[in-house]
């Protein structure tokens, strides 16, 4: 399969050889790429291994090497376990600007979201309630395990509601003026919201713009 | 096509005759609601004028004869002016608690929302760009010239991105918190946040945007 570089031929250029490793992972991750572009576009049973492997530019059988079958390779691009972690790594009283940063710095510089696949689920059928599932169960109930106090649930999911939509902004409404804001605008402006769902109370700690929800207030 | 009423049958209880009117509103209706359901689930190319008869409980040449042809029928199923209109009608101060309140109103007592279906812009090509255009002059310019002061465009974005948030989770996430919390606990929770972009204080960031709206206090 492999072609040997050809120096002596002006018009073949030599192409540097890669190391077997590299191409493996390489091959990976154009698989698990246009897995995710082919869901955020086609139903579930629309999607064929053969789609992925043409849009992958990779042969059929290597997905089935690499993930197992069509259904392995579609929950694991799916779920947000990897995702979730790296969202919610970061200490409580700056989760809402590192949550607001992951997102639009995803969506800037990799025009990908770590949440935003969520907004398919219709599209899947039975997959859509598995996925909407793991979203409860590794974003939105492991969010609120990290906060104290009252309606700590609601308050995650207002949160993480929040977070979908600066990603439905800036990656399928396409604000023009969100896509032309620095991220650290963006994280001051928008993240305040997100931390007085967090941390509510006085304290403030959602800095300047942070609304002060008084809490216990609430009926 | 249409049963005649037989009222000598028990077992068919007698159909109150409908005027002619309310039949054709009826069918409209019913035509509109087919199509935004095909349109959150399939391509723009995808979608047959015969699915969505099929689904309406009508015939094709009724579709023709109230919307044209297809492509006009989708066109008017994903504009978004008249839900704009309703969602915009408030006075700036309250405008923050009447978007949330007109979401989450749809979303629980319809399962519709006024603006989600841009999420689906990328399933329907070069429909899906006329959606996010539509989406910009209909919805977030039109509040941009309600706003006033610095940034209006940008402000504009957040508070509809943040809107379109609690949309994501309670329709397509179907977050259980957010779906078992009364209308106006949601509000009070999630308007802030808006307000605080449409209406921001006198330190231009959070202020009376904040947990108390006090309308009129804004410059």
């Amino acid at each position: 399969m492999s072609t040997p570089p050809t120096p002596t031929t002006p018009a073949a250029p030599p192409v540097p050889a890669a190391p077997v490793r590299r191409d493996a992972e390489a091959s990976r991750a154009a698989i698990l790429r246009a897995a995710r572009h082919l869901l955020a576009r086609h139903a579930h049973a629309d999607i064929t291994l053969k789609a992925v492997a043409e849009r992958a530019g990779v042969s059929p059988p290597l997905i089935l090497k690499y993930f197992g079958n069509k259904d392995a390779l579609l929950a694991r691009v799916m779920s947000f376990e990897t995702d979730a972690a790296a969202l919610l790594d970061a200490p409580l009283e700056d989760l809402g600007r590192h949550m607001v940063r992951q997102v639009v710095v995803s969506q800037s510089e990799h025009g990908t979201d770590p949440l935003l696949r969520i907004v398919f689920a219709p599209l899947h059928g039975a997959q859509g309630d598995m996925m909407r599932a793991d979203f409860r169960a590794q974003v939105t109930e492991r969010l609120t395990e990290r906060l104290t106090g009252p309606d700590a649930g609601l308050r995650a999911e207002l949160a993480v509601g929040a977070l979908l939509g600066i990603g439905v902004m800036y990656g399928l409404a396409r604000g023009t003026h969100v896509r032309s804001t620095a991220v650290d605008v963006l994280v001051d402006r928008y993240a305040p919201a997100l931390q007085a769902h967090l941390t509510p109370g006085p304290a403030g700690t959602g800095g300047p713009g942070g609304a002060d929800p008084a809490p216990g207030r609430d009926g």
